[in-house]
């Protein structure tokens, strides 16, 4: 059996070929399917800023293959975010290939990649903190027999290593596991590489999210935006004032995330590299704050008399700043991440301008009919708010627009679909920190390949110095829950996601149309195969088809 | 505690409105989202035909409720398709709420539904028959306490029945099973509402076509037209050829249908009152079958020698007529439906063009250069051979489009989305019956609430007589499998299919948009529930969310 499977790393190392990031990237605009041809790369999704991949073939013994930390790693067994990497990499590599009661003592053969040597080069791992905008996830990895190394700064470059390690494990015709000769360095383009999804719109139980955030380890995110209350539904249980979920959530007690959900949610991600933000929206979109906080949303008027109807927070009351405070206070304690999404956009002010009372103060602080100056009033309260509890925001772009006077350390969050790139040369121009999101709204869905689309946006195609592009910290992409939930979210998700996954990793002309469908094609059946039903990109099969239904 | 719900009974018989068929539908277009108001009809979907509903409520005790053979039944104990569908209904009623070791000789109380008799009123109940296209599925419902009578000439009508009583049993606001009086009359309005599914772009796991014979039951559809094999992929394993799938399945075991997986899903689907049309389409659609039969395709040249890419199947060899007749013999033994379909749609004519033995052919039977002769040719003698089968015949639009000679029984599938409302004119105009799909290709997708555009079209809007309008006979909803397989083709398929059942099964009148969403919703709720991955419509929420990832 043995001497087969040497035979058969002997054919493969003819036909893999050798390559290097030199490889001829073409970047023709392709509106047709483009052809699977099989990509030097193998199925590496995203693709790592250096690899060279050699034809000398090693095979990964289930018996005796382990994942260890290196004697010189400044992280050891005491590390429990790498432990449990080593373990969820395990099993992802060997599925179920490793029998149980196989002899684990058994000697490695000459061929044989015998283990994976893990090693945290810099004196704090940082194993037991939350990952930041400026966490270093780069890594190097050389894989040799009998030893790979995987070298890492930090605990996260470790993760993103491991995932990449993984990837490059694949069964030969035999199906013995193989794995070539290989180095690579490798670091994000982008610090900043975000998913937001959206718990108001529907509910989307824990396991979903927790599906997700995996998912999303697997692409290299390292944000989870967690638009997780809007008009629908506030499904966030608060301490501070559990009557908001319980009068605001779809349901008080199924449809909630309680504070232990939360935690849960927090450390699953950060045990991936992942960090958490939240996004608390005002002052429009708080339909569902109202039913659970009298008085917090302005009463909209039908002529002379209340109509029954809210608009958007009050901004005239103290009562509403007394609230914002208490509020944030308890999200700032909730959500360990130095970031939290204030939200802001699409402000409705008809129900504003129906209002007496609101008239009224419009005319005592001089605004005129000018409504966008209330808004900024209620916004300036808020930011002054949030500041005091040493959280740093981002904001969706009106209210950069607005000329709001932010902290140096917003980031502001474009979304409009028109003037992007307008609009990354004024906030990039005006010193603000920004990511972008308008070319990757995954909710608009349509017949075809549309992850091509996705793949083919270039958030530094604007005008702008150097210093403004350095400006642009990344990008999110956005899967707002209108149309999702948990019978369909993740195979609308994944791997249209992942497009933007290697846009916003990989090197800015990694861009081929064809070696990418080639790859993708290979880390969605993986995607699959892990168990999560990440959709078809078109025609074809997955050795390992979805199990569910 | 029984006084609670005897309580809620009376609450829900003041609150619960009397409706009848006359409830005055308002057929404004709505291209937003339709309101959620509760419809009249609760979660009916399709809508009956004929419904009246009082607001006098009774409750099922999981304890004492059951369905049964009325004594005048013409089945009985024997029939297995009925237990086998009192098993499943009894199920659906009760999900987990009929405990273990409950008492069930337990008497009845006064207001409660003790039974459901389902009685069977002509001699031959067609319990061991397979559902035709001219089989009775009407059915007369009519709940009262203590005993709920399901009239049925047939079991294909007790069938439909079972699903609307489901379907009006619901939980008051105790958790109590209730049910009101109604009196329902209904049948189809169509006797041909069909779902595709494409088995060859991507393979789908026999589990995942079960389920979804099921979902297609919920919704009272009643043709499958299994489009199983087709350019990409030939997953049928045949007989008499099995190096078809051998050579033309992506693989050749474990993406393949074997002669019992095919068993299985006719015997899952007539127990549905389900038919199950198999479609192997030529002579376009075939590469896959080049690839296990020698010569069947014509060789397309590149100037004057084979360029090694085949083309439709060879039209000019005898060869090409034995496999055929050999093949067919074996598909009318393996699929007893009365129809079988045989494509003809999209043939590509380049490669016949580069072929000089072909252009010699063209020159004897002086076909001149008008290629469409020669797919007539084809087709003629493949109709011939199918005929002597002694089975029926579907093909698509362009069969007849070109002039075929069609047998007088062909049904004739429009799926070309221009000039819709013609071609039904001139197929039935020429006395053929005809089945449309150009409305329903559900593999089209986009933003937002595509279910109102499926449930807008109406089959019979053409100009023609009314014995025109008789040939109609139904319609299918497509969903081409480019862009699907097991993991996102339930969602995409449901509800979005549904729109089309309630459009083909209820009266042409059922065109209330807002009553329909109520109900749509609420039925996308139970699908959900019944473990099914049925997307939402919309913002909003199900008591029972979607386990699954």
């Amino acid at each position: 059996m043995f001497a087969t499977l040497k035979f058969a790393a002997l054919l493969l190392a003819v036909v893999v070929c050798w390559a290097t990031q030199d490889y001829d990237y073409n970047d023709a605009e392709i509106d047709e399917e483009p052809t699977l041809g099989d990509s030097p790369y193998g199925s590496l999704w995203p693709l790592p800023q250096k690899v060279k991949i050699s034809t000398v073939v090693f095979k990964l013994s289930g018996a005796s293959f382990h994942i260890f930390d290196a004697k010189e790693s400044s992280s050891g067994a005491s590390c429990r975010l790498l432990q449990n990497a080593y373990r969820r990499y395990d099993e992802y590599i060997f599925t179920s290939s490793r029998k149980q009661g196989q002899n684990k003592s058994k000697k490695a053969m000459a061929s044989d990649m015998s283990e994976l040597q893990v090693w945290i080069t810099s004196a704090d791992s940082e194993c037991d903190s939350y990952p930041s905008v400026t966490s270093d996830e780069s890594y190097k990895l050389s894989v040799d027999s009998p030893v790979a190394v995987l070298k890492a700064p930090k605990v996260w470059g470790a993760l993103r290593g491991l995932e990449t390690f993984s990837q490059l494990v694949y069964k030969d015709e035999y199906g013995a596991k193989s794995i070539n000769r290989t180095d690579i360095h490798d670091f994000p383009r982008f610090a900043h590489r975000g998913l937001l999804l959206d718990t108001s719109r529907h509910f989307l139980p824990i396991k979903v999210i927790l599906a997700n955030l995996e998912t999303m380890a697997w692409n290299k995110f390292n944000v989870f935006h967690w638009h997780i209350v809007d008009d629908p539904s506030f499904p966030y249980l608060s301490r501070t004032f559990p009557q908001l979920s319980q009068h605001g959530a779809y349901h008080p007690y199924t449809h909630v995330y309680t504070p232990s959900d939360v935690k849960m949610i927090i450390e699953f991600a950060r045990l991936r590299g992942i960090r958490v933000v939240p996004e608390f929206d005002t002052p429009g979109h708080t339909q569902s704050w109202g039913k659970g906080q009298k008085d917090l949303l302005t009463p909209c008027y039908s002529g002379a008399s209340p109509s029954g109807s809210f608009g958007p927070v009050n901004p005239m009351l103290n009562t509403t700043y007394d609230f914002m405070s208490m509020f944030f206070k308890e999200v700032n304690t909730v959500f360990p991440d130095a970031y939290v999404h204030l939200g802001g956009d699409e402000v409705d002010f008809s129900c504003w301008k129906s209002n007496p009372d609101i008239q009224k103060f419009m005319e005592q602080q001089g605004f005129g009919m000018d409504y966008s100056k209330l808004e900024s009033f209620y916004i300036q309260r808020l930011l002054d708010i949030v500041t005091t509890t040493n959280k740093g925001y981002m904001i969706w772009q009106e209210v950069f627009d607005n000329g709001i006077k932010l902290k140096s350390d917003t980031v502001v969050h474009v979304w409009m679909g028109n003037k992007v790139e307008e609009e990354l040369q004024k906030v990039t121009e005006a010193g603000f920190t920004t990511i972008l999101s308008a070319p990757w709204y995954l909710d608009y869905i349509s017949y075809g390949q549309d992850w091509q689309k996705f793949y083919r946006a270039e958030p530094l195609s604007f005008k702008g110095t150097d210093a403004q592009k350095k400006l642009v910290i990344g990008g999110e992409a956005c899967l707002w829950g209108e149309y999702v939930d948990a019978t369909n979210l993740t195979p609308r998700l994944w791997p249209r996601a992942s497009a933007v996954g290697e846009r916003l990793w990989s090197d800015r002309d990694v861009r081929d149309l064809n070696d990418a469908y080639s790859r993708l094609a290979k880390h969605r059946c993986r995607m699959v195969q892990r168990g999560i039903p990440a959709e078809p990109l078109f025609t074809g099969y997955c050795a390992h088809e979805y199990k569910g239904v």
